[in-house]
């Protein structure tokens, strides 16, 4: 038996895993994309086999591993390790056990939680949020999810807090994908924006966007493509980002008003990427909403895409 | 030495005090105007009073408490006893040993609280929050405060968590007292629903709310006053009472959605009056925020305007 713990992010897109030391530093990773066809058993497999790529870069077999963890979308059951309500996986509404799926096929314990925690968990324990006895989780992809730390412990109320995309920025406001009004993910979210882009290009509005998606050969308005298009002056672009950027700021002014945390940390694959670039318009929008004479520390998040994985390793030492 | 202890609730308007036992019964309370002029020596002396007179209808001398507990507004500082910053009260910018000040009058050791968390902890620990591990107390009156218990423990952030009221529903909405835009306290609190409805009347819109309050001798349009508004069918008071529910309802249901908590209790004095006979429209609001499946219970604050003082006697047991 080593002493290292492997760690295994599933997203919609891609699975990413890693294998860390004692020290929380990385000895092994790989990706694989996640799946688009099948059903959970091909995820696992999937999932299984990038593990141990990523054990093998470290120099051990899976079955050497403290354990692993894995981050997941949907209902995450800590205790079953059952996964259910996975709608960006395939064929993945029904709970499946994912966790003992993953034991029989990696050979060591697995522990099952919700991906926002554990990269919310592994910056306060490793990164951004290092030191501070509370902060909130930031991650602006393509919903916009949250991780609450307070105490030095993460905070799940009934099982599912966090859910800072779903703040309301504008009673009767613009529709979420989820469903309701005027959420802040409704202006900020990577799939929200997509939907007002193509909106308003079939408006009549100019944009490069969709153009830069093609050329790069992307399926979808990447965190990548919005750059490029800002760098072009893409008027839309900048528009639509800066109004993400002011929903963000509001939603988490309120979530400061309410829990007063010494600490916001940004993460996702758009915070990563604009996290810094737009840190003082970010400010001063949170500062218009802020109650209290001080503002917390805001910082993005530092370990970056292996975030999500290294958190999910720190689930086996629990 | 007895085994009561006293609290003292300090409000803008009155100074309520209780004498509670081990049981958290109460055996005696009194109550005296807050002074609207002198300082805090002149309001620390009313305290002192009002709290003997509980003493005495309780059958001890103040001296024989096993402690005295307060509730205070403002920046209250619960190490050293000082209060600043409380806006409400005569001359009360600066700080003022306010702690020390009562020790000396009342011979016995004092506590100083926050006056919403102390409510918030009465009525998770004596009210309508028992037995719950995680609660929202949510105080609708001239502002709108909030108490959060997390884990069965006040959870304070970096001092001052809870400013509900000041939560975002509306983005570049209406004017609060706060100076900011679009808190829910601009549409719900009583300071704030009493503007409105005078600029609406100088506009030319009808109401009898001025005229009841002249009628029922009140410097300011009470719970009472406006609750006999809606008995007259008063159009004005329906409706900026069903914009203060829809407001209360976006904000708890943003902070329902962040915190996931077990309970959200509706106190103050317009949610004591109102909370009840408006229960279904605020859970209609709230629902058509909450992205969780299973709603917390919500339940109007059950130790009604004595909450406060209870709350503050609880500070001596800690």
């Amino acid at each position: 038996m080593s002493d290292l713990r492997g760690g295994i992010d599933l997203g919609g897109t891609k699975i990413q895993t890693a294998v860390i030391d004692t020290e929380g530093e990385v000895k092994g990773e790989a990706r694989r994309p996640t799946p688009t066809e099948g059903g959970p058993q091909d995820v696992a497999a999937a999932m299984a086999e990038a593990l141990v790529e990523a054990a093998t870069g470290a120099g051990v077999e899976s079955a050497e591993l403290q354990g692993v963890g894995v981050g997941s979308p949907g209902d995450a059951d800590e205790k079953t390790g059952i996964v259910s309500n996975a709608g960006n996986l395939p064929g993945w509404a029904d709970g499946f056990p994912l966790g003992e799926t993953l034991e029989k096929a990696l050979g060591t314990k697995v522990r099952i939680g919700n991906d926002v925690t554990v990269a919310t968990d592994a910056e306060y324990q490793l990164g951004a949020g290092k030191g501070f006895d509370s902060l909130i989780g930031v991650f602006w992809g393509t919903g916009v999810g949250g991780g609450l730390i307070l105490g030095g412990k993460p905070w799940l109320g009934r099982g599912a807090a966090g859910e800072i995309g779903h703040m309301v920025v504008k009673r009767g406001g613009a529709r979420c994908p989820c469903g309701r009004r005027g959420c802040m993910e409704a202006y900020a979210g990577r799939a929200a924006m997509e939907a007002e882009a193509r909106r308003r290009q079939e408006d009549g509005e100019k944009t490069d966007l969709f153009k830069l998606m093609e050329k790069h050969d992307k399926p979808r308005l990447t965190s990548g493509v919005w750059e490029r298009a800002l760098e072009h002056g893409d008027k839309l672009a900048a528009e639509l980002i800066d109004r993400a950027i002011e929903a963000i700021g509001t939603a988490v002014g309120s979530a400061i008003n309410l829990l007063d945390p010494e600490a916001i940390i940004i993460g996702g694959g758009l915070g990563l990427r604009f996290g810094e670039p737009y840190m003082e318009p970010l400010l001063d929008e949170m500062r218009k909403h802020v109650f209290f004479e001080t503002m917390p520390v805001v910082r993005v998040a530092t370990l970056g895409d292996l975030g999500g994985a290294i958190g999910a390793s720190l689930l086996v030492s629990r």
